[in-house]
């Protein structure tokens, strides 16, 4: 895996938080679908620039995170984008198969409707599969 | 305003951080672009559901965040999503204008491309126009 340093312009231009994190929303490209939040530090922004591939910060399991490792379902970075005061990250990716540890595509599969949260998404895979290994 | 509480299905199901705060994606409703994203304590997120018009917490100035208050360009609130394990929020809403302070639509307006990072939307509004009140 690379160790390759963060671009500079990347450096300057990201505000990292108090624990050395910044917020990335991962968006299917071609579709718009918004996929999942997560967080970056320094490192996983880097090798996720410099292979292409999405890795993020677990901050659960306080390790580097790349996504798909264990599950098969990676993120192919498409572009990178940064927002206005540099704290929040877009990611457009191509994800394989499915975003959602719960075997769902996206991870915002509840929505607030008719004043309770309903499930708005199905379990297309199911999650004991994904992570057999 | 509002000083409605935080529905309880809603209490439970959002995880708040350590500064009461959970994450809060904007995107347009209708043609899927990524706006902002911003921050909700829970009495943002409770006037946000209870007037169907988008109030964040502004972590700069510590205090509530009416979207468009000052600048008019305010985020109508068509639906609220809860992602898997609580600690994101997307919103799906209806964008009068502009999302981001520095007059164009989305605040993801810089993108990683050929070792640079580049501008690629233009200004819509000139931002001292938007916050003349």
């Amino acid at each position: 895996m690379s160790a390759a340093p963060l671009p500079a312009a990347i450096e300057q231009a990201v505000q990292f938080d108090r624990d050395g994190l910044v917020a990335a929303i991962a968006q299917q490209h071609d579709n718009g679908e918004v996929l999942m939040l997560a967080w970056m530090n320094r490192e996983a922004l880097a090798e996720t620039i410099a292979n292409g591939e999405v890795c993020y910060w677990s901050r659960s399991r306080q390790r580097l995170w790349r996504k798909g490792e264990t599950s098969g379902q990676r993120q192919r970075l498409i572009e990178l984008r940064v927002d206005c005061d540099g704290d929040a990250l877009l990611l457009l990716v191509d994800q394989s198969g499915l975003a959602c540890h719960t075997g769902r595509r996206s991870c915002f599969f509840r929505a607030w409707r008719g004043g309770r949260l309903e499930t708005i998404a199905e379990v297309l895979v199911d999650p004991t599969s994904l992570y057999r290994f």
